[in-house]
Order: structure tokens, then sequence, then C-alpha cells
């Protein structure tokens, strides 16, 4: 499917005379050696995972897809890197949007709509593996979101089914947005490059300076609209498809999502007018756009907030964590794991209140099944650890405090721009060490991979028979 | 006993002629006609504590003594404003360390010895409730550190004949300390000053540039050591007192703490030698004293660590929350949750692999009782929740990311110092706003309070009947 999908790119550097269309040809034709090579080799093995294979084979999967997409990057005329380019391609796959190509405003069509692609693939593939592989390992709390069909006989058959409803949903929400987007007045290119990087929540831009290229309010409101339908649970468009709608905004998880998303929207807007004299509506557009486009770790950027003092600097890297709604194409924490949190802290005050009483955490109304607390809480504590794990090994590689904080949590959470001087919303990640990037890919991985899936494979248990 | 504290600067400041004695007199009366009427007001009521009252007590009796401590700074000719004697004196109690006294050099002798005596009560204080009444309260997993004697009927007896042999090691090693700091050429004043605030790990000095007023090797060697010997847990110091060494270097808190501190040292050593190229004694020197009074929350200073770049910044701002040992006088999270945190996590990548095996965190090489789990997660993650809150409170304030990230996680975590220009190592908490000095006075009692005691006040079950 990736050699296939080189094609557009190829098509489009053709269509405009681009040499770089060769590029994308040999990549097209050496993915699809090895994809094929592999499907044969495979062809005859039934499929029956135990989820040591699970583990692995996402690991993997995400290492290698990301290996052959940076293929083009790496051969075509841009003269990227190979980290460069692994890096570009990580963060499109995660969909990050971190970006070490400069001068984007005068990058060849092929690159541009190939970054895009990579984070629509990337989405998309988020939203199927949260809905069927995630629930089944069990990964940090994932099983609340296991379904009947994720255990039963014909688990297959109707998994496929359902990847391809959500499918054909996503690439209508992609659709609808590249038309908004066009009717704001982007070009048909520039309109799907955005819509595909919007709908994913990946923040790649084909602009130096992202949205701010337009500074158009109504651009900024389509793609806050686009960013917040890309951070809901796809499952519940599903419902929303065959005409049940109640639970698209009964979900609990998606009610804390808008909440917290209102919440700091209006504390924001209410610093910028009181500290930096914005008027208001000014305010609004502004800590909309960016509360929305940091909680869902999309990373669009229409100003250095980096400039707008303590309170704002600090919000956004504290929502840069949080993420969206599991089922979704965010990063991040994610909220139902903050609001299995809040469950289990209230039940653990209750118990000490009363030491003999026996309270049950709930979640959405039912009682938490065993299992779901000590994962989720190993979740965030892992989180945590990971994120000061990577902090403190990019700092040795000589990054100053700010932009090693806000690089780690950037990365481990999928967002895209960092803070600081270097890293920060008018930045870009190309003047750091190579080594730098090295630990920022494995740190988009790890996040995306929601940390266990990796963390599991450095244990001597997983290899041990 | 607070009253009768008083009369100890009160003493010193009448033998150099200060007139400050008669604030630190009538303060004593005001203390001693409050605590005594408290007394006499409860005298006849049996001692039969619930858990919600335990919660209460603790939480008002520390509100009570930092008030009352501050009211002789208030007093006193240095003429501080209410919240800045409020502030100094929860810094003390406490046993953080952080200052809004600026020139200590010149301050009149009862305050500065009054300054360590808070410090010194505070780290008595600590030790006895972690040995007494938190696990009791079974706050954050403390429930592991009950003995036979907290449960039984002759406990308060028994607990006050433990609480005098502890408190008789503690005059030891102060003196102790006091003793090795004047062969090192301190004056006795300053030796026991500097004793008092060293072996409780709170890091008030009578010098405004701490411990590079001397510069001197052994002094600060002294210091290293009993910095260290204050991080470990204080029952194991009554155990080898009678004799039985054993436990001393047998128990795994002991081993871990010692081994995050060696490996530190040492990370930091190579980074100093290498980045800043400083010879090697001289690097060891600067990273060992910096590593152990961070990681103990001491938070004495021999030099800016804050221009030693990103890495050395990093490493220490995360070794502030990191802590010592349970049942030291050290505040942070404390290395017995990290052992238990790791337990839990080797359980729950075990458990991934094996879905239908059955495996069991153990602590200590026992099997981890029921609730612990929980207890120690819930605890971190409220510890991070209250870090976050207490930044973005801080940041709205006005102040800088980096002030308010560090001065949250200095106060909750009961350092001292923090980073940047305004409290970074050369820098006082003089300068900030009144409500950053009050977000921090509760940052500071919440940490001391191992979080759960202050925040459970809040909760609607608390006040139902």
């Amino acid at each position: 499917m990736l050699a296939i999908s080189m094609i557009i790119p190829m098509a489009v550097d053709l269509a405009v005379g681009n040499p770089d269309w060769k590029d994308f040809f040999l990549s097209s034709i050496l993915t699809a050696f090895f994809g094929g090579m592999a499907v044969i080799g495979t062809s005859n093995i039934a499929l029956n995972i135990v989820p040591r294979q699970g583990f692995l084979m996402i690991t993997i999967s995400w290492i290698a897809l990301s290996l052959f997409s940076a293929l083009p990057l790496w051969l075509c005329s841009y003269d990227l890197s190979f980290v460069d380019a692994v890096f570009e391609s990580v963060s499109g796959l995660t969909t990050t949007g971190s970006t070490v190509i400069t001068h984007l405003d005068k990058a060849p069509p092929g690159i541009l709509i190939w970054r895009a692609m990579l984070q629509w693939l990337g989405g998309i593939g988020v939203v199927l593996m949260a809905m069927s592989v995630m629930p089944f390992l069990k990964v940090g709390g994932m099983q609340l979101f296991q379904t009947e069909l994720s255990e039963s006989e014909k688990a297959l058959p109707r998994l496929t089914k359902l990847a391809s409803s959500i499918g054909g949903i996503y690439v209508c929400l992609t659709i609808a947005c590249a038309i908004l987007y066009m009717m704001t007045g982007m070009t048909e290119f520039d309109a799907f490059a955005h819509a595909m990087s919007t709908i994913s929540t990946g923040g790649f831009s084909t602009f130096d300076t992202s949205f701010a290229h337009y500074h158009k309010v109504w651009t900024e409101v389509v793609c806050i609209i686009f960013m917040i339908l890309g951070g809901l649970p796809f499952v519940l468009y599903l419902k929303a498809v065959n005409g049940n709608f109640r639970p698209l905004y009964k979900d609990s998880q998606v009610r804390w999502f808008l909440s917290i998303v209102g919440a700091s929207i209006a504390a924001l807007t209410l610093y910028l007018v009181f500290h930096l004299g914005l008027d208001i509506s000014e305010a609004l557009r502004r800590a909309s756009f960016n509360v929305v486009s940091i909680v869902t770790g999309t990373g669009f950027i229409n100003g250095d907030y980096g400039q707008w003092g303590g309170f704002a600097v600090s919000l956004l890297f504290f929502l840069m964590v949080v993420g969206a709604c599991a089922g979704s194409t965010t990063c991040g924490i994610k909220i139902f794991r903050f609001q299995i949190l809040y469950s289990i802290t209230r039940t653990q005050l209750r118990q000490l209140l009363h030491p003999h009483g026996v309270f049950i955490p709930h979640y959405n109304g039912k009682s938490m099944p065993p299992g779901v607390a000590g994962s989720v809480m190993s979740f965030f504590c892992l989180y945590a650890f990971c994120f000061c794990g990577l902090a403190i090994a990019l700092s040795f590689t000589g990054l100053d405090f700010l932009t090693a904080m806000s690089a780690a949590a950037t990365a481990i959470s999928n967002v895209g721009p960092g803070l600081g001087e270097i890293i920060g919303p008018s930045g870009t990640f190309q003047p750091l060490p190579d080594s730098a990037k090295w630990i920022l890919s494995i740190g988009m991985l790890l996040g995306r991979l929601e940390i266990f899936t990796v963390l599991i494979l450095l244990t001597p248990q997983f290899w041990r028979r």
C-alpha cells in the first residue's frame, strides 16, 4: 500500500516536470519489492497471533514503514541527510508534524504532498490500531475499548468491514475539509495537503509560516473544527452515520475533552486580553486556534505563542501531554486516562476516610474491569519516566533546558512545534544535532505506540522462551 | 514547645544586645498562651483518633505552627511583610530552605538561629510523623512502614519511648555535625546553625552565598555526609544503635537511594569534565555537593549550577522531585515509591505477555499488601497534578516559564532554590509577587504533608457526616 501511495507524489512531480518523480518511482519499486516479498513469504501462515507476536509486529511494522517512507525524502533533490529523512518520515507517520525542512514555500509539490500523505496514512493507521489490536493487547487501559468483535471467532471479517467503514468516513471528512478550505481561498493543492494533515491532527503545512501564511479567520475556523473532529473517537462517527447521534454527545470522554478545551480557551483568552491587551475577538481567535492545535497534537501555528509570556507557555506546555480521545488520530496521554485517574483518586480518598469500606472506581457509568486501574496508572508513570529520560538525553546532546523539555514533550505526545528560539513556533528542528534527531524519532514512535508496546520489547522476559 | 524554643533566639539576641529579643519574648508569650489554652481545653478528651480527625489535626497543627513561628519574623527589626514572614516560616518548618531574606550576612543572630531552629524542629517533626501517624492514615503507601506498634493497645506509651530514642539520635547527630563543622573552621554559632539545617535537610544558611562563603573542601564533605545521613530512614539508626547494623546496609530503599545518588554524581561529573572542561577533582566536588543537596531537598549552594548548561539543569530539575528515603527528614516523592512503581510496572509488563498468568508485585522481598499499589500510584499522579497546578498558578502571577516550573518543583519537593535569574542559586524569593509567595507556601505544606493529607480536606465526603 505504501508503494502504491508513492505513485501520487510521483504523478504530481511528473505533472509539473520536477525530476524528483524518478526518486518516488525508485522508492515505490523498492518498497513494493520488499513488501511483496514479506507478503508472499508469510502467505501460508495462519493468522493466530498471541500478544508477544502482536507487540513485536506492531513495533517492527511502524519502524519498517518509517524507513521505507523516508526513502523518497532521502533520495530526492532536497538533499536531506539520512537522519533528517528518517526524522521527517517518523514525524509524518506518527502525525507529529515536527519538521527539519526549511524553505517549504519553495519545495517541489511532490515532497509536500508526500509529507501530507504520510500524516494522513499515519492518522488512519492509528485509528484502526486503537480499535483493533490495542484493546486485544491490553495496552495502558485500552482494554476498556474492547468490543465484542475483538475476541469472537468472526473477528477478522467483521473487523475488515468496520475498518473499511471507518476508512470511508475518514475519506469523506478529508474531502469535506478540503472543500471548505478551498471556499476560504486556498488553492486546490494546498487545500488537499492541509486537509490531510488537519484531519490526521498531524500539522505539516506547505508553508514555513503554517496558517499565519493565510491569516484568515475562516480558514482558521475550518481548521479548528476539523482538528476537533480528528480528536474525537472515530467509532462514534460510525454510529452517527447509522443514525445514532446519541453516543456522540453522551460519551463522557467527548464531554471531558470539550470541557478541557473550553476551559483552556477561556483562561488563555482572559490572559491575552488582560495581560497582552489584545481586543477580545483577536484574543479568542488566537487562544482557540492554538489551544486546539496543541491539545489535539496537531501543531499548526498562527503566530509565535512563545512571546505570550509565562502563563501561555506553561499552559500550552501542559496541554501538550493531555491529548484528546482514545480512538482518534491524536496522541498524548488521552482524556480517558485522566477520567480513570480521577475516578481512582476519588475512590482512594474515600478509602482513606473509611478504611474498612469497599469502593470500586467507575468509568463511563460502569464499574471498571479489574486490571484497568493498574494498567492506566502504570501508563501515566511510564509516560512521565519516558519524558524525563528523553529530556535528560536531549539535554545531554547540548540542548538548553527549555528546548530539551519541550522537545521531549512535543515528541512523546506527537504535537509538533516545541518552545524556545530553536524549535519554537517560528523555528524548525533542522539545527538540532543528529543525536537529538535520533532520540526524538524514538520518542515519537514511543508515544505513538502507547509506550508499553515498545518498552515490552526491551524486557528480558519478552525474549525468554 | 514552640514557645519554649523561642527563648533560645531571645537569649542570643539579649546576649549581643539586639533589641529583637523583645519580639521573641512577645511571640513566646503569645504562643504559650494560645498553646496552653489548647492543651487545657483538650486535656479531658480521651485520645481515640479516627482517620478523619487525624487528617484535620495534622493539617491544622502545621498551619498553626507556621503562623506562630512567623510571629517573631514579622515583629522583628527586619521589617518583613506578613506574607514574607509566613513564607519564611513555612519554608523553615517544612525544611524547604527557600528564603525571602536578603543580606543574611548582616542579619542579627536571633533571626538566624530561629530560622535554623525552625528547620531542625520541622525535620524531627516529619520523622516522627512518618513513623507514627502516616502509616496509620495509610497516606500514599506509607502503610508499608506500619510497625506492630502502630495498632496495638500499648501504641502510645511505646511510641513515646520510640520518639524519645529517635529524638536522642537526632540531637547526637546534630552535635556531631556541629563539632565537625567547627573543626573545618566554622565559628560555633555558624556551626550549630548549619548543623541544624543540614541534618534536617533544610538548607537555610547564615550567609547569602551559602556554602560558597567558605569554599572549603572539608566543610563540604561534612555537609555531604550529614545531608545523606538526614536522608536515610531514622528507624534504621535506632536499630544500629542497638547493635544491629545489618538493616542499615541491607535495606533496599537505602541501596536504591545511594545508587541513584552515585549514578547522578558520576553522570554530572563526566558532563562537567567534558563539557565545561573542569578538572576531575573539582568536577567531582561540585557534582557530589549539588546532587546530594538537591536530591535530599536540602538546597545548600556552593556555586551557580544554573550556568552549567542544559544537562546539569535538566538533571537537577528532575532530581528535585525524587527525594530520599521514607522516614527521613527529606521530602519529594521518595525512593520507596519509585521501587514500588518499578515493581508494579514489571508485573504489568509480564501480565501483558501472559494475560492469564497471576503476578504479584513485591517490595523489599515481600509481596505487597493489597491497596499499596493503588495508593502509591495515586500519589504519583496527584503529585504530578499538584505540580502542574502550582506551575500554572505561578505563571499566572506573571512568572516566566523556567521560574514558574522550578518554583513549583522546589516548593512541592521542599528543596529550596529554583532555577533561573530570580529564584536560582544566586537569587532569593524576595522579588516574587505576594500571590506567588502564598501559592508557594501552600505548595510547601502540600508537599510536606504528602499531598493526600491536605487534599482530602477539600473533598465534600470529608465534611459529610
